[in-house]
């Protein structure tokens, strides 16, 4: 069965997705730790980042380089920190996540339910920055 | 003044090295999350991971996977995690954490004190293994 990740890159559910090219993806987290929270995915349906082959690894990390910068342009942050911990969802992700202070990035406090105009807004504008 | 991880890579203060090479190296984490906790920098001295320039970032992003493979091969865990957080040094460094469960890398978390001899052992494993 295919994860929900691969569901969202076939658009058979929905996603706020931000930023998009042949071999990657990265939409809003719709739990995210802050506004503005985003997954970046590889489309090939691997478990663990480290398991992706030379090409397509490097493909992911530049990929994830170019929608941090959108995210940073656009949301009120410090910087955008990065977390890869996978043990969540059996596709590999990496969590871009606008920081002010080194709490943000704290994966144990409890998650944002935000409006869904308020992803749809804030999905835009990284898209727009991308 | 140069950075804590400057004068690691220069040896004018100690550190346990895993891995090196000419722009990027590896080091444990004197403050560790768990046995095996690592830092990946890059020689060049910035302060945020997405201020390096396309080929500095693809060479420790590649850097990156190779030492994540030589933890994963001897420490004891379930995947290597990853995590830029950047808030503490300004000189851009890669937590990679050996991982048992999600909670393994939560940085608020009270750090680990490790033996001498351990972290010696432990940094000589994952050299090996590099």
């Amino acid at each position: 069965m295919s994860s929900i990740f691969t569901k969202i890159i076939n658009r058979e559910i929905p996603g706020y997705i931000v930023a998009e090219d042949e071999r990657n993806i990265a939409f809003l987290d719709i739990m995210p730790l802050v506004k503005g929270h985003v997954l970046v995915v590889p489309k090939l349906e691997v478990d663990y980042l480290f398991d992706l082959d030379e090409q397509d690894y490097a493909s992911l990390m530049a990929f994830t380089k170019r929608v941090a910068r959108a995210q940073e342009s656009v949301i009120s942050c410090t910087r955008i920190g990065v977390a890869v911990i996978g043990l969540e969802v059996p596709h590999a992700h990496i969590h871009l996540v606008p920081l002010r202070g080194m709490g943000d990035i704290n994966f144990s406090r409890p998650k944002l339910k935000l409006d869904s105009r308020v992803m749809e807004e804030t999905a835009a504008l990284i898209k727009a920055a991308f």
